[in-house]
């Protein structure tokens, strides 16, 4: 099967020119086709404090009322999204810019109300806000406009990529009624992964602020070479692997088990498949 | 050659929800091959408004500087065009969301330092705000990022028509070096009619306020229903057609002489082609 590189890259990494002109030049000097798939997050921040709208974060989620969406909508899928675009079509590579609502590509439905470990000032601070609710003594948040995936239209994106397309997806989803929807860009890229992984050889590149998984937190280059779900369970057992690390491999093993071939966490400038930590089957 | 219709629909119509639902409602029940393109201007004179941002008008035309350049991208490109396709996939349009950076769709240069014809105060405000300079005892107006058209790709446009693609297309374009650009929407219609002509039997309506050409300003129904190079002459001499409504029909007259069937200008209400002033060779 042809190759197919996704690579997903964080807000951090699209907001610093310096690195996001490194990430630009290595993202088109992939060979073959590939999918680049951004966040954008602090921008939103950062424009919705200039509105004067504030941002509310549980367990590291945006609550996305319907001013934050305005804003998500406008940062992610416009001045983000389209940024990348012209300068990836400067260095000649075909880009056209996606959310999930373009061609119908990635449909979702908006996020029930949701249980959250929440402090008890927390938790009164979200239900005054209306973004929250008692019940049965939990505290149920609700996410707002936000999207949990329902799928994504392998077929549509294969056949953009079979047309010479480089797809530029946003972190924004539809759910079918004419609403769009805020979804966390890891899901996007995961989705979109997975959809792909029966028309192409996938390799799914996570780019973040480290080499890799690391086995000694304080050592910058004890990079894991490679993690299958067997040396991730003794991993965790051991203790080497903890915390925030878990549900991101929890979810690259998920989608190699899905069928995309490799997984690759690694550095934003460092995406040319042979750097970081592969995780496959 | 199987029929295309273009649509142009301004900002007004965009940001009023009763007018927008009815367009919406008229678009999808177009049959057949169909683009529609969006301005959105007031929207994000609103938008830089609460973010701070003056806006600089000179003949109708806006001044995008710097930081006027990213609002315009967040809302035409993010808010005005997402909000357009999901709504138009809600009802079984494939809708696909461009700018002119998209697949390289419309290349643009930005407009050189133009000669405007200004008060001495406006003047003064241009030139002390950095965007016009005095030459020669004219004042030259440094629009800023705004691109004047180069070319469409008339090519990459059909493929997608003919996929079962309806580009919904948001009025900026890119430099091919990286920068997006504000353009005109009724430039950016004219523009894709123009390119899509070779490709097909193309009918282009512009949607505005009034039902179409009036004879008499004040008869809303005085509508004239077709006008030639000439007839625009005749009523041109006459004094029945001028000021504001020229250019417009001078652009339509160069879109139908460039090989666009019919250009129709007509109430946003009413794109079905049967009403409105029908402007052709």
């Amino acid at each position: 099967m042809e190759k197919l590189t996704i690579v997903k890259v964080g807000g951090a990494v699209v907001e610093d020119p310096q690195q996001l002109a490194a990430l630009l030049d290595n993202f088109s000097a992939i060979e073959g086709k590939k999918i680049l798939v951004h966040g954008g997050g602090r921008r939103a921040t950062k424009v919705a404090a200039q509105l004067g709208i504030e941002s509310h974060m549980v367990g590291g989620r945006r609550i996305t009322d319907g001013e934050m969406l305005s804003v998500v909508t406008m940062v992610y899928g416009g001045l983000v999204n389209k940024s990348l675009v012209a300068q990836l079509q400067a260095k000649g590579v075909n880009a056209l810019g996606l959310t999930g609502a373009d061609m119908d590509i990635i449909r979702s439905h908006k996020r029930p109300l949701k249980k959250m470990d929440v402090s008890k000032e927390e938790a009164e601070s979200l239900i005054s806000n209306g973004m929250a609710v008692e019940k049965d003594g939990n505290t149920m948040v609700d996410f707002g406009f936000v999207g949990d995936v329902d799928y994504a239209n392998g077929e549509r994106l294969a056949q953009l990529l079979n047309s010479g397309v480089t797809p530029v997806v946003a972190p924004l989803t539809h759910d079918g009624n004419g609403n769009i929807l805020n979804t966390n860009a890891d899901t996007m890229a995961s989705t979109v992964a997975k959809a792909l992984a029966e028309h192409f050889d996938v390799t799914l590149i996570f780019s973040f602020e480290k080499k890799g998984v690391l086995s000694n937190p304080d050592d910058d280059d004890s990079v894991i070479p490679t993690i299958t779900r067997a040396l991730y369970n003794k991993y965790v057992e051991e203790g080497i692997i903890s915390g925030g690390m878990m549900p991101k491999i929890e979810n690259a093993l998920e989608a190699v088990e899905a069928g995309v071939k490799r997984v690759i966490i690694t550095l934003a400038t460092a995406i040319d498949g042979n750097h970081g930590t592969v995780i496959k089957n």
